[in-house]
């Protein structure tokens, strides 16, 4: 039997290579661990290796994996109806918008569904500039919104620039103290240095041309950089002086993952349009959507809205909102997440950086922390990428899948991650960054 | 009962007016029929009305409703494995790509999923420009190819305007008797000028700077243009002398829709990048993607993909594609389109063609048809936007949900209507088609 599973993974390797092309690699030397199942924190191959899914996969699988009510959510609406084109009204549809539109401020009513945040983001884009007259949109260099045509040109890293086909696209800078652009010391200095800049961006490109700025409340791939107290509320006031449409972007930190139903509830700050995807319903179908207010809904109402999916609003993604909205709000998955950050997370990784000189700096919320890693504790120069990818290999042999990218460890589990599965990837952190220290200038 | 099931009509439109933001509308006045169910064909609301759909919502359905194979497969991988990241090698997502990789030309061997038809074609775009170093594509005025930054710029009719904020695309005119762009008076003078202006196109646009030419083989929402005889070849001829990337979108056209796995199977041509999406699972969970050829799947062996996605290679969108592609296949599903397409729907609408001038030209194979109608068949003047509002009602008034596009009716049914299910629409057609007749100039 344990044969014929370890075929099932040989198999499962041998038909990815064969017929699938995956994103943001080269192919030719690919070599991927099959997963077949998992339940919660955990995920396991063919033979029945289990790893703890500290990356949430693509920092999608906030309920956890295999969440039962979810599950079945799906299934029941398998039984009954699939799909509908958008062009129906449908009552799983119409329940999903509502107890998303139910977690936004007031004045939130109305949702748009898409196929995931990408195409949320290209929406949301699409309203901004319709409903300002305006087409240029602002977004910062350390970002991701999506791999579409518009999202992928407001995007600020490196996946833009081979995808750069668009106008009406300016980047500025966010705030980061950690590698500060505007040499601030301390983090009221960074806000204000950050808010000063982004004014002066906006002045230069000319207000009446900006249709929205974009930002991911934290943004999160690119490293998980808590906005300082105020810039937010600070965007927000530069926004509505300009007349432009701020865009807050809660694709990967919204629903649960940093402990909060939204990441800019912790802020004080309410944006024009809300764009979701990944935690709504955990990825267990693929959907997105906008979230908007009624004063840029109202411009649609007399005049077509020139945006639409085929699969926009499906009734299987729809279920599996409902079902996974009501079961973290029953279960207390958000606050769980919020309790687990402060008091097991946090505290935790702290320990780890008084310890580990290659810890640059640690920051997060909720399950949304970040282990900046460093060659270099002075200069912060960051860890090489063959480290980095060491540190991967290492904490996969530990049975710990992580999330990295660029120089930093991302500790992202489910939600429902519990303190004893913290603690095993904790040791397993121990380890591996005890291997990195070796290399590091103290 | 009959009252509580009325009342979930009342609530599913109340919260679809309250919450729910459609596509390509204007929201103020909408008014949707409210759908719960389905099988086949049928379609049916709370209260048990049951609809014909012809349009298989948007032209996605090709199975048919509720296939109970397809269904099976949701649940069971929902129970084992409801979403994975594509960082990872998946058995149900490996045997999706093989299955569809099956199907296509020799020399097609992998897969990149996608969620639908627009990131399909924005990330062929994506891997043409990559793989010939070049920017520009080209396509023509009258395509839809997804509603992406990219791909919108891309797509040629009026939904493409408001989004426009690319460069690096251009447009031709593509073959289309009933209405020439080359004065035209037959399909060989017609596909013999179409190929010449392309290939004047190109040469004026400088062929250096054209990386792919992007087609739907058979034009959808645009009109079900069937290509004539030899203009698809000709098209590849000419893509060859210039180097230049040939990407066939079959996201409407394909799996079953024209009485074969891909429309291109029935013309002499092999493409470089095939699309797909919609009839692939018929639109059970959001799903699409592109088949990649050895030489451009080559061209990232080495090189980094700059595209991906967190839904790449779903797992409930791989499971639901073995599914309908196995049952297409058992059940003789593409055979029965072509069939019924020949003996029954073709000969039937060439009948209301006799019958009502109206009816300015049919056109169409499989279960893909369109009635062009007109205000008057000499001039060939498009029949008004009122007159096409009122066939729409006429015909969801008789029980039949339509397909309209500008001044045409789609007869588009699920690839398992039956010919009982066609006569049925069809005298619903003949019923409409008699009321629009008294404002014909003839």
């Amino acid at each position: 039997m344990t044969e014929t599973m370890t075929d099932l993974n040989a198999r499962t390797s041998e038909l990815d290579r064969g017929h699938v092309f995956h994103s943001w690699s080269a192919q030719g030397s690919l070599s991927l661990l099959p997963i077949a199942g998992g339940r919660g924190t955990e995920v396991w191959d063919h033979a029945g290796k289990t790893y703890l899914d500290f990356s949430s996969q693509l920092v999608n699988v906030n309920i956890g994996h295999q969440h039962p009510a979810v599950v079945q959510a799906i299934q029941e609406q398998a039984a009954t109806l699939a799909t509908i084109g958008p062009a129906t009204a449908n009552l799983t549809r119409g329940v999903a918008a509502q107890r998303i539109a139910a977690r936004a401020p007031e004045g939130f009513d109305k949702v748009f569904f898409t196929n995931g945040g990408a195409d949320a983001n290209e929406n949301a884009i699409r309203m901004a500039r319709l409903h300002t007259g305006r087409d240029k949109v602002l977004s910062t260099y350390r970002s991701y919104h999506g791999n579409t045509g518009g999202a992928i040109v407001a995007t600020g890293d490196w996946r833009r620039m081979p995808n750069e086909y668009a106008r009406g696209h300016v980047h500025f800078f966010g705030p980061y103290l950690y590698r500060s652009e505007f040499w601030a010391t301390s983090p009221e200095e960074e806000c204000e240095r950050a808010l000063h800049h982004l004014r002066r961006v906006i002045e230069a490109e000319g207000p009446d041309t900006v249709a929205a700025i974009l930002l991911e409340s934290i943004p999160g791939t690119a490293g998980i950089m808590i906005p300082p107290p105020g810039y937010l509320s600070g965007v927000r006031e530069i926004a509505d002086r300009f007349g432009i449409v701020l865009v807050l972007d809660e694709v990967m930190a919204g629903f649960g993952r940093a402990g909060e139903w939204f990441a800019f509830d912790a802020h004080d700050v309410t944006p024009d349009l809300i764009t979701f995807a990944k935690g709504v319903n955990s990825g267990y179908v693929p959907v997105g959507g906008v979230i908007i207010n009624d004063a840029i809904a109202r411009t649609f109402d007399e005049r077509v809205f020139p945006g639409g999916l085929t699969y926009s609003g499906h009734p299987l993604a729809a279920a599996s909102i409902v079902a996974s909205i009501d079961a973290m709000e029953s279960e207390g998955i958000v606050a769980h997440a919020k309790e687990i950050g402060a008091d097991v997370i946090g505290p935790g990784l702290a320990e780890l950086a008084d310890k580990h000189p290659v810890i640059g700096e640690v920051r997060g919320t909720g399950v949304f922390w970040a282990l900046e890693l460093v060659a270099d504790r002075t200069t912060r120069e960051p860890l090489s990428a063959a480290l980095m990818g060491k540190a991967k290999a290492e904490l996969v042999g530990r049975g710990v899948l992580p999330f990295t990218a660029d120089n930093r460890i991302h500790v992202v589990p489910p939600c429902v991650v519990t303190a004893d599965e913290v603690a095993q990837a904790m040791t397993a952190y121990d380890e591996v960054l005890t291997i990195l220290d070796r290399s590091v200038v103290e």
